[in-house]
């Protein structure tokens, strides 16, 4: 590995003060699983109850981590629940020793907390195809679990980073019959997979009391207009994990129609997922791509993606280049219907393409200018239906060629 | 634009000796279009009777040129024909005038060669969103139908080239029968679109006398494994064309039983669409991706292409990294069928990873060596069945992100 790569300069100026939520509590150490002088071990310990909701990679080769929580998600939340993560080894195509290694450490941390092992949810995130060395972990277990705060949240998002260059928390509190819900997250990854590591791993805690079923639509409907909707480099992790847990600690049920509750948590899923597009490796630029006038949500969704990924787009954005010819070109190969003579594009306020032809208002200079901005908007209309659908992404920068090429450099 | 790119490091050492066609005559022009001081405007002409096939670009935002090609494809061969194509301005997404382009274009063709204008088949590429100032190209028709030469297939070559660092053609002569059938196309492109220029183009014509159906079948049929199966950064352009005219000037006659001409024509399409690769946008790898034991056929185009499309294999390709760790990601994300343990790779004849885990004779050493090689075979095998592809396409370097990103500095 070369040098740390630079903080982004689409980072936030600090990690947020987030609440503490009733029922959870950290502790971190160094195990030494590949990097030293650093955090890599993160615990998490959930109360008696704790609800347990998840949505994974739909990998085809996804990690043992994430096959072994899939099996779990959905079971009876009766006892108290664990989350065990480590950072530097992904342990992903690792054959049949990885499912072993996820085996011994959820098994360990099931007898250090003295919950059952169905219980336990791991991820590791970090180098692939290496044995991951578990022992290393398990021999740790003991102490995380004496040294388990309630207070230790931001320690917790730095101990499970690989190549991000910030932590990544968010929180909302939610008032719930004039009494107060709380959600937190932290999450990790710059790169839908970076230079042989990084992955997107989410964890969200909160005090509302709900039903695991409930909360696992609720995250499942979330996820598809928050974390499905960003994109780095169209790269797809083996192991990107979020989980959701509801310790009930408030003491305040919710329901499906909990809708107050559901914004909140969906302001900090989003949050989150903002903050990794932030850090995507070699960002300059945060970009949203929104379409409207779809045939479909479904086919808006296709349009925005195909944008949002093509990366003649995203060096143009690198460029400063108001170069919407070549949104006309992603809409073009995306498989989603498009009429050609029916386009319009702005790039924020500004109307570049009208009926298939550059606009009569559009103005090079002022377009140009536009682009100099740190976060841009590229806004199309189909002028077919009323689908719609929004997508975050970064540009395409010789900083992305550099971290990713010149790795062993 | 900035400086030209200097020639790409893989480009063959010179545009080779092509056959003369019996029934096809070339000549070029400086128009004017956009660019100075070169040639910018090719006219092919094609004696009565010759068959034209053609494929297009499948992009729903595709140009007026393309539509008005696809409409005149199949048409009765029994006239004459012609090509006509400049380069420096794509009339694509000019919405009404472009069509009002191409068919003064085409008309006046028609009326300088004395052939129905439903036998003038058109091509532009270059900027978008331009109005083609199509004026330039009609002064020049009378010019130009007087300077056709059968022997001026390398300058037409040079007339279309946009971003392209060398000019591009191949040639086959066939055996049928003892006598000879000839072959000589020659192509234009260097990304699927580049810095607001470029397209590919690829015109292909043969003395073989054969029917314009049986011609369509065997084109259509080729394209599947040759032009379809190139990639250089997944973007698609607006304005994709391969058209082929057979002659019928060596009065042999082609059926759908000549294995022999369309082994010939196979092997000019796939080295024409190799040169493209070659001349890839910052290429400096030539990269085959070989897919076996998949599903079916299109299931193994699907994980080959996922695999050529992924930045983060075509930025470890740039910096010499056997990263075979992208790979399994590139497979796995694809939506194609996969097993994860039943996963064998190759870099060259280097076994790097089997079933689903490194292979016990991976050489870190050795793959590295390999990997400083200008030519690069990726072989996957999936274990589940018959299904084969093999796709082609380059690194993805800092030379891309000049090229694409610095275009306006």
């Amino acid at each position: 590995m070369g040098a740390k790569p630079p903080l982004s300069p689409l980072a936030p100026e600090g990690f947020p003060k987030l609440p503490v939520i009733g029922g959870v509590s950290f502790a971190t150490t160094e195990a030494g699983v590949r990097y030293q002088n650093r955090t890599d071990v993160l615990l998490v310990s959930l109360a008696p109850g704790t609800a347990v909701a998840g949505a994974f990679t739909r990998s085809a080769t996804r990690s043992a981590a994430v096959l072994d929580c899939q099996d779990k998600i959905g079971c009876d939340p009766v006892a108290g629940a664990a989350i065990v993560v480590n950072s530097g080894n992904a342990n992903a195509f690792t054959g049949r020793r990885g499912a072993a290694s996820v085996q011994a450490i959820t098994e360990a941390t099931a007898s250090a907390l003295g919950i059952p092992a169905n219980r336990v949810f791991s991820s590791s995130t970090g180098v692939i195809g290496e044995p991951l060395p578990h022992e290393r972990i398990i021999d740790k277990l003991e102490d995380l679990a004496s040294a388990l705060s309630p207070h230790a949240i931001e320690t917790a998002a730095r101990a499970i980073m690989t190549t991000d260059t910030f932590p990544k928390g968010a929180s909302e509190v939610v008032m719930v019959d004039g009494q107060a819900v709380h959600i937190a997250g932290i999450a990790k990854g710059s790169g839908m997979i970076a230079p042989d590591m990084a992955t997107m791993l989410v964890y969200i805690f909160t005090d509302a009391a709900i039903d695991q079923d409930i909360l696992q639509d609720m995250v499942s409907a979330l996820n598809r207009t928050t974390f499905n909707c960003i994109t780095v480099d169209s790269d797809t992790s083996t192991s990107d994990t979020l989980l959701v847990a509801a310790t009930g600690a408030s003491g305040l049920r919710m329901t499906e129609n909990s809708m107050g509750f559901m914004e909140g948590l969906r302001r900090v899923m989003l949050d989150l997922a903002h903050q990794v597009v932030r850090d995507g490796e070699g960002a300059t630029k945060f970009v949203e791509i929104s379409v409207t006038g779809a045939a479909s949500d479904a086919e808006a969704h296709i349009h925005a993606k195909a944008i949002a990924n093509s990366p003649l787009i995203k060096t143009a954005i690198a460029g400063e280049d108001p170069n919407w010819g070549r949104v006309v070109m992603a809409i073009g190969k995306s498989g989603a219907r498009a009429d050609r003579d029916l386009l319009a594009i702005w790039f924020g306020d500004m109307q570049v393409a009208k009926d298939g032809f550059v606009s009569p208002s559009y103005n090079e200079a002022s377009a140009a200018a536009y682009m100099k901005q740190q976060e841009i908007v590229i806004h199309v209309d189909l002028g077919l239906g009323g689908g719609t659908a929004r997508v975050w992404t970064c540009d395409l920068t010789h900083g992305y060629i550099d971290i990713n090429a010149d790795y062993r450099s």
